[in-house]
Protein backbone atom coordinates (compact mmCIF):
# COMPACT_ATOMS: atom_id res chain seq x y z
CA UNK A 1 0.00 0.00 0.00
CA UNK A 2 1.21 3.26 -0.86
CA UNK A 3 0.12 6.79 -0.94
CA UNK A 4 -1.10 8.59 -3.95
CA UNK A 5 1.33 11.37 -5.06
CA UNK A 6 1.67 14.99 -4.18
CA UNK A 7 0.23 17.40 -6.78
CA UNK A 8 1.55 20.91 -7.49
CA UNK A 9 0.94 24.61 -5.91
CA UNK A 10 -2.51 25.33 -5.24
CA UNK A 11 -4.30 22.02 -5.90
CA UNK A 12 -2.48 20.25 -3.27
CA UNK A 13 -3.29 23.28 -1.04
CA UNK A 14 -6.80 22.33 -1.64
CA UNK A 15 -7.70 18.96 -2.82
CA UNK A 16 -9.49 16.51 -1.07
CA UNK A 17 -7.50 13.33 -1.65
CA UNK A 18 -4.39 12.92 1.36
CA UNK A 19 -1.61 13.00 -0.53
CA UNK A 20 1.55 13.54 1.61
CA UNK A 21 4.61 14.85 0.65
CA UNK A 22 7.90 12.55 2.17
CA UNK A 23 11.10 14.37 1.61
CA UNK A 24 14.34 13.02 0.40
CA UNK A 25 14.69 10.72 3.04
CA UNK A 26 11.17 8.83 3.01
CA UNK A 27 10.03 11.61 5.68
CA UNK A 28 7.47 13.86 6.92
CA UNK A 29 7.76 15.57 10.40
CA UNK A 30 4.54 15.07 12.54
CA UNK A 31 3.78 16.98 15.53
CA UNK A 32 2.20 15.25 18.80
CA UNK A 33 -0.24 17.56 20.77
CA UNK A 34 -1.98 16.70 23.79
CA UNK A 35 -5.58 17.26 23.01
CA UNK A 36 -7.29 18.38 25.99
CA UNK A 37 -4.02 20.61 27.14
CA UNK A 38 -3.72 21.95 23.47
CA UNK A 39 0.30 21.75 24.87
CA UNK A 40 2.76 20.46 22.07
CA UNK A 41 4.13 17.37 23.25
CA UNK A 42 6.79 16.38 20.71
CA UNK A 43 8.16 16.28 16.99
CA UNK A 44 9.38 13.40 15.42
CA UNK A 45 9.36 11.80 12.07
CA UNK A 46 6.85 9.05 10.05
CA UNK A 47 8.02 7.27 6.85
CA UNK A 48 4.52 5.71 4.55
CA UNK A 49 4.86 2.34 7.11
CA UNK A 50 4.40 4.55 10.37
CA UNK A 51 2.10 7.27 8.74
CA UNK A 52 0.08 4.33 7.38
CA UNK A 53 0.18 2.21 10.60
CA UNK A 54 -0.48 5.34 12.97
CA UNK A 55 -4.04 6.16 10.66
CA UNK A 56 -4.75 2.17 10.51
CA UNK A 57 -4.29 1.28 14.54
CA UNK A 58 -4.64 5.18 15.90
CA UNK A 59 -1.89 4.44 18.37
CA UNK A 60 1.49 7.19 17.13
CA UNK A 61 3.92 4.94 15.03
CA UNK A 62 7.21 7.02 13.97
CA UNK A 63 10.37 5.96 12.24
CA UNK A 64 13.62 5.82 14.55
CA UNK A 65 16.29 7.61 12.44
CA UNK A 66 18.47 7.12 15.19
CA UNK A 67 17.55 3.34 15.20
CA UNK A 68 16.49 3.04 11.90
CA UNK A 69 13.49 1.43 12.72
CA UNK A 70 9.67 1.87 12.90
CA UNK A 71 9.02 2.54 16.68
CA UNK A 72 5.15 2.02 18.12
CA UNK A 73 5.06 4.72 20.84
CA UNK A 74 5.00 2.99 24.31
CA UNK A 75 5.52 -0.75 23.20
CA UNK A 76 8.90 -0.45 25.38
CA UNK A 77 7.70 2.40 27.74
CA UNK A 78 4.18 2.14 28.27
CA UNK A 79 3.52 5.58 27.42
CA UNK A 80 1.80 5.19 24.19
CA UNK A 81 -0.08 8.05 22.15
CA UNK A 82 -3.80 7.60 20.89
CA UNK A 83 -4.53 9.47 18.00
CA UNK A 84 -7.68 11.54 18.72
CA UNK A 85 -7.64 13.53 15.60
CA UNK A 86 -4.60 13.61 12.54
CA UNK A 87 -4.59 17.13 10.15
CA UNK A 88 -1.95 17.82 7.76
CA UNK A 89 -0.84 20.95 6.66
CA UNK A 90 -1.50 23.19 3.46
CA UNK A 91 0.91 21.53 1.09
CA UNK A 92 0.83 17.90 3.03
CA UNK A 93 4.34 17.85 4.33
CA UNK A 94 3.66 18.03 7.58
CA UNK A 95 1.20 16.15 10.38
CA UNK A 96 -0.26 17.27 13.27
CA UNK A 97 -1.91 14.71 15.33
CA UNK A 98 -4.11 15.65 18.89
CA UNK A 99 -3.19 12.68 21.11
CA UNK A 100 -3.95 11.38 24.22
CA UNK A 101 -0.74 10.75 26.26
CA UNK A 102 -0.44 7.95 28.52
CA UNK A 103 2.88 8.47 30.74
CA UNK A 104 5.31 11.08 29.37
CA UNK A 105 5.89 11.72 25.98
CA UNK A 106 9.54 12.47 26.39
CA UNK A 107 12.43 10.02 26.71
CA UNK A 108 13.88 12.10 29.53
CA UNK A 109 10.47 11.49 31.84
CA UNK A 110 9.22 14.69 31.60
CA UNK A 111 5.78 15.00 30.07
CA UNK A 112 6.80 17.08 26.89
CA UNK A 113 9.92 17.54 24.95
CA UNK A 114 9.68 21.70 24.97
CA UNK A 115 10.73 21.66 28.63
CA UNK A 116 13.63 24.34 27.93
CA UNK A 117 13.03 27.98 26.89
CA UNK A 118 15.44 29.61 25.08
CA UNK A 119 16.68 33.22 26.70
CA UNK A 120 18.77 34.67 24.34
CA UNK A 121 21.51 32.97 22.02
CA UNK A 122 23.20 30.76 24.30
CA UNK A 123 21.20 30.06 27.54
CA UNK A 124 18.19 27.85 28.08
CA UNK A 125 15.90 27.79 31.10
CA UNK A 126 14.49 24.71 32.27
CA UNK A 127 10.77 25.07 32.94
CA UNK B 1 28.01 34.40 14.70
CA UNK B 2 27.08 30.48 14.89
CA UNK B 3 25.93 28.41 17.81
CA UNK B 4 27.50 25.93 20.15
CA UNK B 5 28.00 22.52 19.00
CA UNK B 6 25.58 19.51 19.83
CA UNK B 7 26.24 17.43 22.74
CA UNK B 8 25.71 13.68 22.90
CA UNK B 9 23.31 11.62 24.27
CA UNK B 10 21.82 12.94 28.08
CA UNK B 11 24.33 15.45 27.91
CA UNK B 12 22.18 17.25 25.37
CA UNK B 13 19.43 16.99 26.94
CA UNK B 14 20.24 18.11 30.22
CA UNK B 15 22.35 21.14 29.46
CA UNK B 16 21.37 24.52 30.11
CA UNK B 17 23.25 25.84 26.74
CA UNK B 18 21.81 26.21 23.59
CA UNK B 19 23.23 23.98 21.19
CA UNK B 20 20.65 23.33 18.30
CA UNK B 21 20.83 20.57 16.26
CA UNK B 22 21.06 21.42 12.64
CA UNK B 23 20.66 18.58 10.13
CA UNK B 24 22.20 17.61 6.91
CA UNK B 25 20.84 20.45 5.05
CA UNK B 26 22.02 23.13 8.24
CA UNK B 27 18.21 23.46 8.85
CA UNK B 28 15.63 22.66 12.21
CA UNK B 29 12.28 22.37 11.97
CA UNK B 30 10.20 25.01 13.85
CA UNK B 31 6.40 24.50 15.18
CA UNK B 32 4.68 28.33 15.76
CA UNK B 33 1.78 27.77 17.96
CA UNK B 34 -0.80 30.72 18.66
CA UNK B 35 0.23 31.77 22.47
CA UNK B 36 -3.27 32.50 23.15
CA UNK B 37 -5.51 30.14 22.08
CA UNK B 38 -2.28 27.34 21.64
CA UNK B 39 -3.86 26.47 17.97
CA UNK B 40 -0.70 25.18 15.71
CA UNK B 41 -0.47 27.23 13.64
CA UNK B 42 2.58 26.22 11.01
CA UNK B 43 5.75 24.07 10.71
CA UNK B 44 8.66 25.88 8.71
CA UNK B 45 12.70 25.15 8.83
CA UNK B 46 15.09 27.66 9.48
CA UNK B 47 18.70 27.70 9.16
CA UNK B 48 21.54 29.20 11.70
CA UNK B 49 21.14 33.05 10.40
CA UNK B 50 16.74 32.65 10.50
CA UNK B 51 17.23 30.99 13.97
CA UNK B 52 19.71 33.99 15.23
CA UNK B 53 17.21 36.68 13.41
CA UNK B 54 14.30 35.40 15.01
CA UNK B 55 15.90 35.24 18.48
CA UNK B 56 17.18 38.74 17.89
CA UNK B 57 14.58 40.19 16.33
CA UNK B 58 11.62 38.41 17.87
CA UNK B 59 10.29 38.23 14.48
CA UNK B 60 9.82 34.70 13.29
CA UNK B 61 12.07 34.29 10.47
CA UNK B 62 11.99 31.34 8.65
CA UNK B 63 14.13 29.70 5.87
CA UNK B 64 12.20 29.00 2.23
CA UNK B 65 13.15 25.89 1.09
CA UNK B 66 10.91 26.44 -2.15
CA UNK B 67 12.48 29.73 -3.16
CA UNK B 68 16.53 29.62 -1.36
CA UNK B 69 15.90 32.25 0.76
CA UNK B 70 15.90 33.79 3.91
CA UNK B 71 11.91 34.63 4.87
CA UNK B 72 10.59 36.85 7.36
CA UNK B 73 7.74 35.69 7.82
CA UNK B 74 5.06 38.97 6.89
CA UNK B 75 7.35 41.19 4.89
CA UNK B 76 5.22 40.60 2.33
CA UNK B 77 1.84 39.48 3.32
CA UNK B 78 2.20 41.92 6.51
CA UNK B 79 0.84 38.91 8.86
CA UNK B 80 3.80 38.72 11.42
CA UNK B 81 4.81 36.28 13.85
CA UNK B 82 5.76 38.00 17.26
CA UNK B 83 7.68 35.51 19.02
CA UNK B 84 6.31 35.43 22.43
CA UNK B 85 8.10 32.35 23.76
CA UNK B 86 11.00 30.05 22.05
CA UNK B 87 11.78 26.57 23.24
CA UNK B 88 13.67 23.58 22.46
CA UNK B 89 13.33 20.01 22.43
CA UNK B 90 14.99 17.54 24.67
CA UNK B 91 17.86 16.46 21.82
CA UNK B 92 18.13 20.62 20.26
CA UNK B 93 16.95 19.67 16.76
CA UNK B 94 13.08 21.37 16.49
CA UNK B 95 12.23 24.63 17.93
CA UNK B 96 8.79 25.43 19.28
CA UNK B 97 7.85 29.16 19.21
CA UNK B 98 4.47 30.40 20.69
CA UNK B 99 3.39 33.69 18.66
CA UNK B 100 1.26 36.26 18.61
CA UNK B 101 -0.05 35.76 14.70
CA UNK B 102 -1.22 39.60 12.36
CA UNK B 103 -3.69 37.87 10.29
CA UNK B 104 -3.74 34.38 8.64
CA UNK B 105 -0.16 32.33 9.68
CA UNK B 106 -0.78 30.13 6.51
CA UNK B 107 -0.31 31.24 2.62
CA UNK B 108 -3.65 30.37 1.38
CA UNK B 109 -4.89 33.25 3.73
CA UNK B 110 -6.32 31.10 6.46
CA UNK B 111 -5.52 31.06 9.35
CA UNK B 112 -3.53 28.06 10.43
CA UNK B 113 -1.87 24.91 7.67
CA UNK B 114 -3.47 22.45 9.44
CA UNK B 115 -6.98 22.73 8.39
CA UNK B 116 -7.77 19.65 6.50
CA UNK B 117 -8.04 16.33 9.35
CA UNK B 118 -7.07 12.78 8.04
CA UNK B 119 -10.24 10.60 7.75
CA UNK B 120 -8.57 7.13 6.59
CA UNK B 121 -5.99 6.29 4.14
CA UNK B 122 -6.71 8.70 1.20
CA UNK B 123 -9.56 11.44 2.63
CA UNK B 124 -9.49 14.84 4.09
CA UNK B 125 -11.69 16.97 5.76
CA UNK B 126 -11.63 20.55 5.42
CA UNK B 127 -12.55 21.73 8.92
Amino acid sequence: MTFASPLKGKEQDETAAFRPRFDSNGLIAAIAQDAETGDVLMLAWMNAEALQATIETGRATYWSRSRGELWRKGDTSGHIQEVVELYVDCDQDAILMKVRQTGAACHTGRKGCFYRRVDGQDKLTFQ
